[in-house]
């Protein structure tokens, strides 16, 4: 295992503690360094709020601020953050229209944010929206529905910028519920990841192998197969999501290739490009594109695609205007 | 070697062709796809120009754009562009108040913008600016001079935001002249490089070693060492960066942890924090930061600390607008 770390009880405190002095005169820590949020919050704006496992970066702590996150909540390594974590953000960011939690769709993710919602509900309205686009993960093949991957960074940005303009709490709700079957995704990687609590590789690839349909924890995928050109994977990948998708006419879609951490910019690009062709080859082009590393899986090696059909008034929202540390326009 | 990619030979051109596609809103391929530019171009400024081998990505194509540089011409992996190239930019971007080239300090490379202004001079005023920060390769190591490595990205955004301002050509050569003394890199890597074309690494590191000094092309660097926690790996890059710099009272600081491909934001962060702490110890306190994945060497695992020390003027130019696919702000 080899990584920029200290110690691996500290990786997590040491990293998100360098990334809030790194925007200091955007982010601030909340109480007792719970969670990151908006050093000025927006009274009377519902306070948006997501958060998980960290080795997700910078998934979510990356996308606080102006028309994005008020405030994220980071648990340990591949680890839900705490429902005390998520009280204190709520009660820290709640100006007076509500909050609303976006959560990846993970068992310990969704309990813990449920069970912080109950313990903040007797003084603040709390809603909640639970992503899951991974298109890897059916029902069939996982009894909790999808998980949530990268297209969490349009739901974010999507509810970010629609509560930026005033949209009240019940509104940006059913704004994320709709989005659900119009967002997925599928990762593949070339390497597995080295946690660094247990220093073990979560699953391990030969030379010549790569597994599709990975997710974000280093969780095996649908299948291993050998490692093909590039043209041949992003095929693999487009496929599913197709095939998940039902197109409507006039969608504006907005199409995203994420890094997994490990592959650079370079790799990532061409894999945009010959996502692109694909898509269009079935009628599909892009209004807008993101091609960088925000969900990320450690260092994993490896990148997803993820295909979202927004109508007029969604597409306009992610063109909206935002300024976080990862994500500004 | 696991990369992205259809075949060695079209790596370059497919990965460009998707950083267009992906950017096309504000980026265009200029003449013949010789090289990358604004899609709108603003008569009277002066045209600032950078380039060098592709491996290296968002540099430069990805700091094309308002605020920064007007066009970037990329080479083969890890190879300087032709003369040819160069020119065609030099004569489609130059609206009327010449060109300034910014070149990182490589032989191929100086030799090559050298001739292309050789080669434009008749029609064009050409200035250039050498790019040579990296602590580790003082003139005792390297005839040539120091390499140019992550603290081109400082330069090339001062340069192109004074450019925007109406600076004209002699004022924006003095300026990147003016700050040749005052930037300095130093790099570690955790991994060697494969490169696509031959299918090798470029140095090999055992499971408990690592590189330090190294530069962005896979060269080994000045000496390698057993890995060390994340504390120990920073003060070896950030003591060699002091001893080159004289910290002038009341310099603004601007110190950027760049991400050489293969590590993720994560162990960034945690380097940055470290080196924050580091660097106030001697009493400087960084003004601005910049942490991210900007000058890579293909998909190394590695980082380099840049201290920049700037004055107040120099300093405003960093904070100025910058609406680039990889700089905003």
């Amino acid at each position: 295992m080899k990584k920029f770390m200290n110690a691996a009880d500290s990786v997590v405190a040491e990293s998100l503690a360098g990334f809030v002095r790194a925007h200091e005169e955007w982010i601030v820590f909340g109480r007792a360094r719970k969670f990151v949020r908006r050093r000025d919050l927006v009274p009377g704006k519902v306070a948006i709020i997501s958060g998980g496992g960290s080795g997700h970066e910078p998934l979510h702590s990356g996308f606080v601020g102006p028309g994005m996150l008020d405030a994220a909540c980071t648990g340990h390594i591949f680890t839900s953050p705490t429902p005390d974590q998520i009280v204190a953000a709520i009660e820290e960011t709640d100006t007076g229209a509500g909050c609303l939690l976006i959560v990846k769709n993970y068992d310990g993710d969704v309990m813990n944010f449920e069970m912080a919602a109950e313990m903040a509900a007797e003084r603040h309205r709390v809603e909640m929206v639970v992503v899951q686009d991974d298109a890897a993960t059916g029902p069939a093949v996982r009894s909790q529905g999808r998980r949530g991957v990268a297209g969490t960074i349009v739901v974010e940005k999507l509810i970010g910028a629609a509560a930026e303009r005033g949209a009240p709490l019940d509104t940006l709700k059913a704004l994320g519920e709709a989005l659900d079957p119009r967002i997925r995704s599928m990762g593949v990687a070339l390497r597995g990841v080295v946690v660094p609590n247990n220093a073990r590789e979560t699953f391990a690839l030969g030379p010549d192998e790569m597994e599709i349909g990975v997710g974000i924890h280093g969780e095996p995928g649908l299948y291993r197969t050998r490692l093909a050109p590039a043209g041949e994977i992003v095929r693999l990948l487009c496929e599913p999501v197709l095939a998940d998708l039902d197109p409507a006419p006039g969608a504006r879609p907005v199409l995203i290739v994420n890094g997994f951490g490990g592959t650079p910019p370079t790799e990532l690009y061409l894999a945009y490009g010959l996502a692109r062709d694909l898509f269009e080859a079935h009628g599909i082009v892009p209004a807008r594109s993101l091609v960088g590393t925000f969900v990320t899986s450690l260092d994993m090696a490896g990148l997803s695609v993820t295909l979202a059909l927004l109508s007029e008034e969604e597409f306009a929202l992610w063109c909206a205007p935002v300024a976080t540390p990862s994500l500004t326009w």
